[in-house]
């Protein structure tokens, strides 16, 4: 889909799909600061000058791409509606957490990404960008507690600050983990490497599961 | 107090805290890319080469900074051994949100912090000492949780897991705080500007409150 990015002189959708996806390639492989223009457009197969002319600067590019992950996560919670809000609650938190295949994909993009965040003081845009992109996340956590609540499934608790819990408990672990992932990790990096799934099953215990208990039963 | 850095030259305790808190004073007005060593003595008021010969490279004297900080935790954690459980976590999670008359420090260090960390996968040096930095923290976290429940006033939890849990959540409440922070905060903003002060509210709800449940009442 086209985003609505000054810079963005009509980039057809299939073009974009693939000019975003070899963005996020080139993350993983080269990080933040090695990230080139160049680098995106050979992961694409396309010119660099297709690069310019769609989306002007490597910042505006970026730009772009940070709005595709938010258009990428709406359209997979979107996907979720109609299921049961304990089962979306659930999904949404599992997306959080390194898959079983992982192949280390999880800790060089959240890596680039920590990377692009510690920029966002000095950089007005990226900032807008990765302000509303962890709004919406939030949100959509907050919106399907809300709808827990409404269902009589969750007890009735605070759904916006929850959903900053949820969200800032998975999001600190990731940085955790990335920060001193190495492949020769040693004892005191066990913990950090872990901690996305400590922390995941520390949320099943202490909220989702009392999400579901049943009021008055404190 | 002194370092066990190989490139410490037996720097005497009195300079090796005026340097230290120099170097925080120094991160704070500049963030970790404008940080030099001339920044820094200026700041102490001492010259660059007395900061060259006690600890080598900036690299060097960031890593004697980073295990300054730990130390400097580990002495506040002492000085609360004695006090209940219940009080001692309390303490601790109230020291991971801004002051009521905080006037930016935890926003600006908090930067710097984040940029310091996301260098650490490309710093070996930086790497080993976050990840003991981050590893006492949890530990300590653990500990009181650990105390809590052999003195019978937490019921029983993992403590190391649910220590995971305290110290990512608000860690990431203020790195989601401190990449968008401005002055002039939007709406989407405000989110991530409360959010330290939001996981620290959910956490005594869902957790401290958890742990203080009598056995049995669930």
């Amino acid at each position: 889909m086209t985003t609505d990015s000054t810079s963005d002189r009509s980039v057809p959708d299939e073009v974009h799909e693939t000019l975003m996806e070899a963005t996020y390639r080139a993350l993983c492989a080269h990080g933040y600061a090695e990230l080139t223009m160049q680098r995106i457009a050979d992961e694409a197969g396309k010119s660099k000058s297709l690069l310019h002319y769609h989306y002007g600067t490597k910042r505006e590019l970026l730009v772009a791409f940070l709005d595709f992950l938010l258009d990428h996560f709406e359209q997979r919670v979107e996907e979720t509606e109609g299921d049961a809000p304990e089962e979306r609650l659930r999904f949404l938190l599992d997306k959080m957490v390194p898959d079983e295949d992982d192949d280390g994909e999880y800790d060089r993009f959240g890596l680039a990404l920590a990377e692009i965040r510690t920029q966002a003081p000095y950089v007005e845009a990226y900032r807008k960008q990765i302000a509303q992109n962890e709004a919406a996340i939030r949100g959509r956590l907050a919106d399907v507690i809300r709808d827990g609540i409404e269902q009589g499934v969750f007890r009735d608790v605070d759904p916006d600050r929850t959903a900053t819990l949820l969200f800032a408990a998975l999001d600190g672990a990731r940085l955790q983990r990335v920060v001193v992932s190495e492949p020769d990790a040693e004892n005191e990096q066990t913990a950090a490497t872990e901690a996305p799934n400590e922390v995941r099953a520390a949320l099943e215990t202490f909220v989702v599961s009392d999400l579901l208990r049943e009021e008055g039963s404190q």
